[in-house]
Protein backbone atom coordinates (compact mmCIF):
# COMPACT_ATOMS: atom_id res chain seq x y z
CA UNK A 1 0.00 0.00 0.00
CA UNK A 2 1.35 3.31 -0.89
CA UNK A 3 -0.12 5.51 1.83
CA UNK A 4 -0.99 4.42 5.75
CA UNK A 5 -1.72 6.80 8.29
CA UNK A 6 -1.31 5.90 12.15
CA UNK A 7 -3.41 6.61 14.91
CA UNK A 8 -3.83 9.93 15.64
CA UNK A 9 -2.31 11.98 18.98
CA UNK A 10 -4.32 14.85 20.68
CA UNK A 11 -2.89 17.90 23.05
CA UNK A 12 -4.53 20.57 23.87
CA UNK A 13 -2.78 24.11 22.56
CA UNK A 14 -2.38 25.43 25.62
CA UNK A 15 1.15 27.02 25.70
CA UNK A 16 3.63 29.14 23.77
CA UNK A 17 7.34 29.12 25.21
CA UNK A 18 9.68 31.41 23.80
CA UNK A 19 13.58 31.81 24.01
CA UNK A 20 16.37 33.48 22.31
CA UNK A 21 19.46 30.79 21.69
CA UNK A 22 22.55 32.44 20.78
CA UNK A 23 25.06 30.59 18.91
CA UNK A 24 28.94 31.52 18.15
CA UNK A 25 30.45 30.39 14.81
CA UNK A 26 33.70 29.20 13.48
CA UNK A 27 32.48 30.67 10.26
CA UNK A 28 31.22 28.98 7.07
CA UNK A 29 30.45 25.43 8.32
CA UNK A 30 27.55 24.08 10.12
CA UNK A 31 26.85 24.13 14.27
CA UNK A 32 24.82 21.58 15.41
CA UNK A 33 22.13 22.60 17.76
CA UNK A 34 19.97 19.41 18.70
CA UNK A 35 21.19 19.30 22.17
CA UNK A 36 20.39 23.10 22.73
CA UNK A 37 16.85 22.54 21.47
CA UNK A 38 16.21 19.67 23.30
CA UNK A 39 17.59 21.47 26.56
CA UNK A 40 15.29 24.20 26.22
CA UNK A 41 12.33 21.55 25.58
CA UNK A 42 13.93 19.74 29.08
CA UNK A 43 13.57 23.54 30.71
CA UNK A 44 10.07 24.32 29.88
CA UNK A 45 8.92 21.05 30.20
CA UNK A 46 7.83 20.33 27.13
CA UNK A 47 5.41 17.49 26.48
CA UNK A 48 3.37 17.58 23.18
CA UNK A 49 3.32 19.84 20.39
CA UNK A 50 5.98 21.70 17.83
CA UNK A 51 9.21 23.75 18.27
CA UNK A 52 9.04 26.57 16.07
CA UNK A 53 12.60 27.98 14.92
CA UNK A 54 13.69 31.24 13.55
CA UNK A 55 16.89 32.52 12.32
CA UNK A 56 17.19 36.70 13.10
CA UNK A 57 19.87 37.16 9.88
CA UNK A 58 20.10 37.19 6.02
CA UNK A 59 23.85 35.53 5.76
CA UNK A 60 23.12 32.67 7.41
CA UNK A 61 20.45 29.14 7.58
CA UNK A 62 18.39 26.85 9.45
CA UNK A 63 18.61 23.57 7.89
CA UNK A 64 17.69 19.97 8.80
CA UNK A 65 20.43 17.14 7.85
CA UNK A 66 22.74 14.40 8.34
CA UNK A 67 24.37 14.31 11.41
CA UNK A 68 26.17 10.97 10.77
CA UNK A 69 28.91 10.95 8.37
CA UNK A 70 31.12 14.62 8.68
CA UNK A 71 31.56 14.37 4.83
CA UNK A 72 28.06 15.37 4.18
CA UNK A 73 28.46 18.82 5.68
CA UNK A 74 31.29 18.70 3.76
CA UNK A 75 30.29 18.07 0.48
CA UNK A 76 26.75 20.37 1.63
CA UNK A 77 29.29 23.44 2.20
CA UNK A 78 30.68 23.06 -1.27
CA UNK A 79 27.40 22.45 -3.09
CA UNK A 80 26.15 25.52 -1.90
CA UNK A 81 29.82 27.46 -2.84
CA UNK A 82 28.65 26.46 -6.15
CA UNK A 83 25.66 27.06 -6.27
CA UNK A 84 26.76 30.69 -5.13
CA UNK A 85 30.25 31.29 -5.86
CA UNK A 86 32.64 34.30 -5.02
CA UNK A 87 33.82 36.97 -7.36
CA UNK A 88 30.94 35.73 -9.57
CA UNK A 89 29.99 39.59 -10.64
CA UNK A 90 27.91 40.10 -8.03
CA UNK A 91 26.99 44.16 -7.59
CA UNK A 92 26.54 43.98 -3.99
CA UNK A 93 30.67 43.65 -3.53
CA UNK A 94 30.44 46.64 -0.12
CA UNK A 95 30.70 43.80 2.73
CA UNK A 96 33.27 41.69 0.93
CA UNK A 97 33.36 38.61 -1.28
CA UNK A 98 31.90 36.42 0.81
CA UNK A 99 28.71 38.46 1.34
CA UNK A 100 26.68 37.81 -1.70
CA UNK A 101 26.80 34.09 -1.76
CA UNK A 102 26.10 34.03 1.86
CA UNK A 103 22.92 36.05 1.37
CA UNK A 104 21.94 33.49 -1.71
CA UNK A 105 22.63 30.46 0.29
CA UNK A 106 20.24 31.94 3.14
CA UNK A 107 17.51 32.49 0.55
CA UNK A 108 17.54 28.97 -0.56
CA UNK A 109 18.14 27.00 2.29
CA UNK A 110 15.52 29.77 4.56
CA UNK A 111 15.46 30.91 7.99
CA UNK A 112 12.44 29.24 9.52
CA UNK A 113 11.40 25.74 10.05
CA UNK A 114 9.58 23.79 12.38
CA UNK A 115 9.94 20.07 14.06
CA UNK A 116 7.09 18.04 16.44
CA UNK A 117 7.21 17.48 19.73
CA UNK A 118 6.24 14.06 21.24
CA UNK A 119 6.85 13.42 25.13
CA UNK A 120 8.76 16.63 25.36
CA UNK A 121 11.28 15.09 22.74
CA UNK A 122 11.86 16.37 19.21
CA UNK A 123 10.85 13.71 16.33
CA UNK A 124 13.38 14.36 14.27
CA UNK A 125 14.34 11.26 12.00
CA UNK A 126 17.32 8.82 12.85
CA UNK A 127 20.02 10.65 11.38
CA UNK A 128 18.33 14.31 11.59
CA UNK A 129 20.05 17.40 13.28
CA UNK A 130 19.41 20.76 13.56
CA UNK A 131 21.74 23.05 12.12
CA UNK A 132 22.65 27.11 12.16
CA UNK A 133 24.73 27.29 8.65
CA UNK A 134 27.28 29.63 8.38
CA UNK A 135 27.87 31.61 5.17
CA UNK A 136 29.96 34.37 6.06
CA UNK A 137 33.81 33.35 6.11
CA UNK A 138 34.61 34.81 9.50
CA UNK A 139 33.16 33.95 13.14
CA UNK A 140 29.61 35.55 13.88
CA UNK A 141 27.34 35.70 16.62
CA UNK A 142 23.73 34.16 15.72
CA UNK A 143 20.14 34.30 17.04
CA UNK A 144 18.01 31.30 16.70
CA UNK A 145 14.33 32.24 18.35
CA UNK A 146 13.02 28.61 19.95
CA UNK A 147 9.08 28.57 20.05
CA UNK A 148 7.49 25.58 21.74
CA UNK A 149 3.68 25.70 21.28
CA UNK A 150 1.38 22.92 23.11
CA UNK A 151 1.63 21.26 26.53
CA UNK A 152 4.39 21.77 28.95
CA UNK A 153 4.32 20.43 32.80
CA UNK A 154 4.16 16.91 34.82
CA UNK A 155 1.10 14.60 33.76
CA UNK B 1 -3.67 49.39 -5.21
CA UNK B 2 -0.29 47.38 -4.62
CA UNK B 3 -1.41 46.09 -1.46
CA UNK B 4 -5.30 44.86 0.09
CA UNK B 5 -5.80 42.92 3.05
CA UNK B 6 -9.35 41.15 3.25
CA UNK B 7 -11.39 41.33 6.43
CA UNK B 8 -9.90 39.04 9.42
CA UNK B 9 -11.29 35.95 10.55
CA UNK B 10 -10.40 34.29 14.19
CA UNK B 11 -10.68 31.01 15.52
CA UNK B 12 -9.40 29.86 19.22
CA UNK B 13 -5.73 27.41 19.27
CA UNK B 14 -7.85 24.72 21.08
CA UNK B 15 -6.03 21.22 19.85
CA UNK B 16 -3.11 19.58 18.22
CA UNK B 17 -4.13 16.97 16.19
CA UNK B 18 -0.74 14.33 15.11
CA UNK B 19 -0.24 11.43 12.93
CA UNK B 20 2.57 9.63 10.68
CA UNK B 21 1.69 9.17 6.88
CA UNK B 22 3.84 6.49 5.71
CA UNK B 23 4.83 6.85 1.98
CA UNK B 24 6.19 4.50 -0.45
CA UNK B 25 8.34 6.21 -3.04
CA UNK B 26 9.26 4.37 -6.79
CA UNK B 27 12.53 5.48 -6.74
CA UNK B 28 13.82 9.60 -7.95
CA UNK B 29 10.57 11.90 -8.39
CA UNK B 30 7.55 13.46 -6.47
CA UNK B 31 4.61 12.04 -4.50
CA UNK B 32 1.66 13.86 -4.57
CA UNK B 33 0.37 13.64 -0.84
CA UNK B 34 -2.48 16.48 -0.89
CA UNK B 35 -5.39 13.97 -1.01
CA UNK B 36 -3.82 12.02 2.31
CA UNK B 37 -3.51 15.20 4.17
CA UNK B 38 -6.93 16.14 3.23
CA UNK B 39 -8.16 12.46 4.45
CA UNK B 40 -6.17 13.45 7.76
CA UNK B 41 -7.89 16.91 8.48
CA UNK B 42 -11.36 14.38 7.46
CA UNK B 43 -10.54 12.27 10.15
CA UNK B 44 -10.16 14.56 13.00
CA UNK B 45 -13.06 16.37 11.81
CA UNK B 46 -10.77 19.92 11.47
CA UNK B 47 -12.38 23.02 11.02
CA UNK B 48 -10.17 25.93 11.25
CA UNK B 49 -6.30 26.36 11.84
CA UNK B 50 -3.41 24.83 9.99
CA UNK B 51 -1.92 22.42 9.31
CA UNK B 52 1.97 21.73 9.72
CA UNK B 53 3.78 18.77 7.96
CA UNK B 54 7.26 17.43 8.84
CA UNK B 55 9.41 14.70 6.81
CA UNK B 56 12.14 12.55 8.94
CA UNK B 57 14.53 12.20 6.20
CA UNK B 58 17.41 13.89 4.56
CA UNK B 59 17.56 12.75 1.18
CA UNK B 60 14.02 13.19 0.40
CA UNK B 61 12.41 16.92 0.55
CA UNK B 62 8.47 17.93 0.90
CA UNK B 63 7.31 20.46 -1.63
CA UNK B 64 4.20 22.40 -2.81
CA UNK B 65 4.41 22.69 -6.95
CA UNK B 66 2.36 22.47 -9.65
CA UNK B 67 -0.31 19.54 -10.17
CA UNK B 68 -1.62 20.21 -13.15
CA UNK B 69 0.63 19.41 -15.98
CA UNK B 70 3.20 16.65 -15.35
CA UNK B 71 6.10 17.95 -17.18
CA UNK B 72 6.81 20.84 -14.33
CA UNK B 73 7.54 17.83 -11.99
CA UNK B 74 9.67 16.06 -14.71
CA UNK B 75 11.62 19.56 -15.63
CA UNK B 76 11.66 20.06 -11.68
CA UNK B 77 13.92 16.71 -11.44
CA UNK B 78 16.21 17.62 -14.32
CA UNK B 79 16.37 20.61 -12.38
CA UNK B 80 17.30 19.24 -9.00
CA UNK B 81 19.63 16.79 -11.03
CA UNK B 82 21.51 19.95 -12.76
CA UNK B 83 22.10 21.81 -8.97
CA UNK B 84 23.38 18.49 -7.90
CA UNK B 85 24.85 16.46 -9.67
CA UNK B 86 25.94 12.91 -8.91
CA UNK B 87 29.79 12.33 -9.94
CA UNK B 88 30.28 15.60 -8.92
CA UNK B 89 33.64 15.06 -6.67
CA UNK B 90 31.85 14.62 -3.57
CA UNK B 91 33.76 13.20 -0.73
CA UNK B 92 30.85 11.08 0.31
CA UNK B 93 30.45 8.55 -1.88
CA UNK B 94 29.48 5.28 0.41
CA UNK B 95 25.66 5.22 0.14
CA UNK B 96 26.35 5.08 -3.62
CA UNK B 97 26.33 8.12 -6.05
CA UNK B 98 23.27 9.49 -5.93
CA UNK B 99 22.90 9.86 -2.04
CA UNK B 100 25.00 13.05 -1.84
CA UNK B 101 22.73 15.04 -4.83
CA UNK B 102 19.94 13.59 -2.86
CA UNK B 103 21.28 15.56 0.48
CA UNK B 104 21.82 18.28 -1.21
CA UNK B 105 18.61 18.75 -2.49
CA UNK B 106 16.66 18.38 0.43
CA UNK B 107 18.29 20.95 2.07
CA UNK B 108 17.65 23.58 -0.93
CA UNK B 109 13.83 21.79 -0.91
CA UNK B 110 13.79 21.68 3.10
CA UNK B 111 11.40 19.39 4.95
CA UNK B 112 8.79 21.36 7.20
CA UNK B 113 6.10 24.07 5.66
CA UNK B 114 2.38 24.89 6.55
CA UNK B 115 -0.75 25.14 4.88
CA UNK B 116 -3.83 27.07 6.27
CA UNK B 117 -7.00 25.68 7.09
CA UNK B 118 -10.30 27.04 6.53
CA UNK B 119 -13.24 24.64 7.08
CA UNK B 120 -11.79 21.74 7.36
CA UNK B 121 -9.90 22.40 3.72
CA UNK B 122 -5.82 23.15 3.17
CA UNK B 123 -6.45 27.01 1.07
CA UNK B 124 -4.12 25.66 -1.32
CA UNK B 125 -3.76 27.81 -4.67
CA UNK B 126 -5.65 26.66 -7.92
CA UNK B 127 -2.61 24.78 -9.02
CA UNK B 128 -0.93 23.81 -5.85
CA UNK B 129 -0.63 19.96 -4.73
CA UNK B 130 1.87 18.88 -1.89
CA UNK B 131 4.47 16.59 -2.61
CA UNK B 132 7.13 13.86 -1.15
CA UNK B 133 10.11 14.78 -3.59
CA UNK B 134 12.08 11.51 -3.35
CA UNK B 135 15.83 12.10 -4.45
CA UNK B 136 17.33 8.88 -3.79
CA UNK B 137 16.89 6.42 -7.03
CA UNK B 138 15.69 3.42 -5.47
CA UNK B 139 11.99 3.00 -4.15
CA UNK B 140 11.92 4.06 -0.03
CA UNK B 141 9.53 4.45 2.94
CA UNK B 142 8.97 7.44 4.14
CA UNK B 143 7.54 9.36 7.06
CA UNK B 144 5.77 12.60 6.99
CA UNK B 145 4.83 13.59 10.32
CA UNK B 146 1.06 15.50 10.16
CA UNK B 147 -0.01 18.03 12.79
CA UNK B 148 -3.30 20.37 12.65
CA UNK B 149 -3.26 23.01 15.17
CA UNK B 150 -6.38 24.68 15.35
CA UNK B 151 -10.54 23.90 16.38
CA UNK B 152 -11.39 20.17 15.51
CA UNK B 153 -15.51 18.60 15.97
CA UNK B 154 -18.85 19.82 14.65
CA UNK B 155 -19.70 23.67 14.69
CA UNK C 1 30.32 30.07 25.31
CA UNK C 2 29.36 28.44 22.14
CA UNK C 3 25.59 28.89 23.43
CA UNK C 4 23.77 31.05 25.58
CA UNK C 5 19.91 30.47 26.03
CA UNK C 6 17.97 33.58 27.34
CA UNK C 7 15.18 33.43 29.94
CA UNK C 8 12.03 31.92 28.95
CA UNK C 9 8.93 33.65 28.22
CA UNK C 10 5.78 32.09 28.30
CA UNK C 11 1.92 33.14 26.77
CA UNK C 12 -1.28 31.37 25.99
CA UNK C 13 -2.22 29.72 22.49
CA UNK C 14 -5.03 31.20 22.93
CA UNK C 15 -6.16 33.11 19.01
CA UNK C 16 -5.70 32.02 15.74
CA UNK C 17 -5.99 35.58 12.91
CA UNK C 18 -6.26 34.80 9.41
CA UNK C 19 -6.49 37.14 6.84
CA UNK C 20 -5.35 37.12 3.22
CA UNK C 21 -2.75 40.36 1.39
CA UNK C 22 -3.54 40.45 -2.26
CA UNK C 23 -0.67 42.04 -3.61
CA UNK C 24 0.18 43.51 -6.53
CA UNK C 25 3.69 42.58 -8.59
CA UNK C 26 5.48 44.49 -11.06
CA UNK C 27 7.14 41.54 -12.85
CA UNK C 28 10.48 39.43 -11.92
CA UNK C 29 11.79 41.07 -8.56
CA UNK C 30 10.91 41.60 -4.86
CA UNK C 31 8.11 43.16 -3.48
CA UNK C 32 8.35 44.13 0.26
CA UNK C 33 5.44 43.27 2.58
CA UNK C 34 6.93 43.95 6.02
CA UNK C 35 4.84 46.51 6.74
CA UNK C 36 1.44 44.92 5.49
CA UNK C 37 2.76 42.28 8.14
CA UNK C 38 3.06 44.65 10.67
CA UNK C 39 -0.60 46.79 9.59
CA UNK C 40 -2.45 43.06 10.28
CA UNK C 41 -1.09 42.98 13.40
CA UNK C 42 -1.69 45.99 14.44
CA UNK C 43 -5.20 45.72 13.33
CA UNK C 44 -5.67 42.34 15.19
CA UNK C 45 -4.29 43.78 18.62
CA UNK C 46 -1.18 41.12 18.39
CA UNK C 47 0.29 40.73 21.24
CA UNK C 48 3.30 37.66 21.81
CA UNK C 49 2.81 34.54 19.60
CA UNK C 50 3.85 34.32 15.94
CA UNK C 51 2.77 35.13 12.69
CA UNK C 52 2.82 32.05 9.42
CA UNK C 53 2.82 33.15 6.00
CA UNK C 54 1.58 31.16 3.25
CA UNK C 55 1.70 31.80 -0.34
CA UNK C 56 -0.83 30.32 -3.27
CA UNK C 57 1.07 30.16 -6.19
CA UNK C 58 3.62 27.82 -7.84
CA UNK C 59 5.96 30.61 -9.55
CA UNK C 60 6.51 33.30 -7.23
CA UNK C 61 7.72 32.37 -3.24
CA UNK C 62 8.23 33.93 0.14
CA UNK C 63 12.09 34.83 1.73
CA UNK C 64 12.98 36.66 4.21
CA UNK C 65 16.44 38.91 3.17
CA UNK C 66 18.02 41.92 3.67
CA UNK C 67 15.95 45.10 3.53
CA UNK C 68 19.24 47.84 3.53
CA UNK C 69 20.97 47.80 0.41
CA UNK C 70 19.02 47.32 -3.00
CA UNK C 71 21.77 45.55 -4.60
CA UNK C 72 21.75 43.07 -2.77
CA UNK C 73 17.90 41.91 -4.32
CA UNK C 74 19.38 42.56 -8.02
CA UNK C 75 22.22 40.02 -6.97
CA UNK C 76 19.40 37.63 -5.68
CA UNK C 77 17.46 37.99 -8.84
CA UNK C 78 20.78 37.35 -10.80
CA UNK C 79 21.72 34.26 -8.65
CA UNK C 80 17.72 32.83 -9.20
CA UNK C 81 18.54 33.21 -13.27
CA UNK C 82 22.09 31.00 -13.45
CA UNK C 83 20.55 28.95 -10.98
CA UNK C 84 17.16 28.18 -13.51
CA UNK C 85 17.57 29.71 -16.82
CA UNK C 86 15.50 30.49 -19.13
CA UNK C 87 15.27 28.03 -22.53
CA UNK C 88 17.43 25.47 -21.01
CA UNK C 89 15.52 22.45 -22.52
CA UNK C 90 13.00 22.31 -20.22
CA UNK C 91 10.04 20.11 -21.28
CA UNK C 92 7.33 22.33 -20.06
CA UNK C 93 7.15 25.31 -22.01
CA UNK C 94 3.30 25.97 -22.80
CA UNK C 95 3.10 28.90 -20.59
CA UNK C 96 6.20 30.69 -21.79
CA UNK C 97 10.16 30.81 -21.28
CA UNK C 98 9.63 32.09 -17.89
CA UNK C 99 7.09 29.59 -16.24
CA UNK C 100 9.19 27.13 -15.83
CA UNK C 101 12.37 28.72 -14.39
CA UNK C 102 9.45 30.38 -12.27
CA UNK C 103 8.86 26.83 -10.46
CA UNK C 104 12.16 25.84 -10.02
CA UNK C 105 12.79 29.38 -8.50
CA UNK C 106 9.25 28.83 -6.44
CA UNK C 107 10.63 25.37 -5.03
CA UNK C 108 13.81 25.86 -3.87
CA UNK C 109 12.80 29.56 -2.04
CA UNK C 110 9.51 27.82 -0.50
CA UNK C 111 5.89 29.28 -0.21
CA UNK C 112 5.60 29.29 3.46
CA UNK C 113 7.82 30.33 6.38
CA UNK C 114 7.05 31.70 9.97
CA UNK C 115 8.28 34.66 12.21
CA UNK C 116 8.51 34.91 16.12
CA UNK C 117 5.81 37.98 17.07
CA UNK C 118 7.09 39.89 20.68
CA UNK C 119 4.62 42.79 22.54
CA UNK C 120 2.91 42.83 18.65
CA UNK C 121 6.07 42.96 16.64
CA UNK C 122 8.05 40.73 14.18
CA UNK C 123 11.19 39.65 15.96
CA UNK C 124 13.10 40.37 12.71
CA UNK C 125 16.44 40.62 12.73
CA UNK C 126 18.53 44.33 11.99
CA UNK C 127 18.47 44.04 8.18
CA UNK C 128 15.44 41.22 7.65
CA UNK C 129 12.51 42.21 5.59
CA UNK C 130 9.79 40.32 4.42
CA UNK C 131 9.70 39.38 0.64
CA UNK C 132 6.96 38.17 -1.38
CA UNK C 133 9.40 36.83 -4.81
CA UNK C 134 7.58 37.18 -8.27
CA UNK C 135 9.64 34.70 -10.96
CA UNK C 136 7.23 36.06 -13.60
CA UNK C 137 8.42 38.04 -16.26
CA UNK C 138 4.46 40.26 -16.37
CA UNK C 139 3.11 41.47 -13.43
CA UNK C 140 0.64 39.14 -10.95
CA UNK C 141 -1.66 39.66 -8.56
CA UNK C 142 -0.56 37.61 -5.41
CA UNK C 143 -2.42 36.24 -2.28
CA UNK C 144 -0.54 35.65 0.77
CA UNK C 145 -2.24 34.03 3.80
CA UNK C 146 -1.27 35.61 6.98
CA UNK C 147 -1.94 33.51 10.42
CA UNK C 148 -1.06 34.97 13.75
CA UNK C 149 -1.36 32.48 16.67
CA UNK C 150 -1.08 33.67 20.46
CA UNK C 151 -2.56 36.30 22.78
CA UNK C 152 -4.77 39.66 21.18
CA UNK C 153 -5.96 42.41 22.88
CA UNK C 154 -5.03 44.98 25.00
CA UNK C 155 -3.10 43.78 28.31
Amino acid sequence: MRFELSPIHTTRAETIASATLRVETDGEGFVEITREVERFLDRIEARDGVVLLYLRHTSASLIVQGNADRDVRTDLATALDRLAPANAGWVHEVEGPDDMPAHIKSMLNGVSLQVPVRDGQMTLGTWQGVYVAEHRARAHRREVMLQFLGTCGET
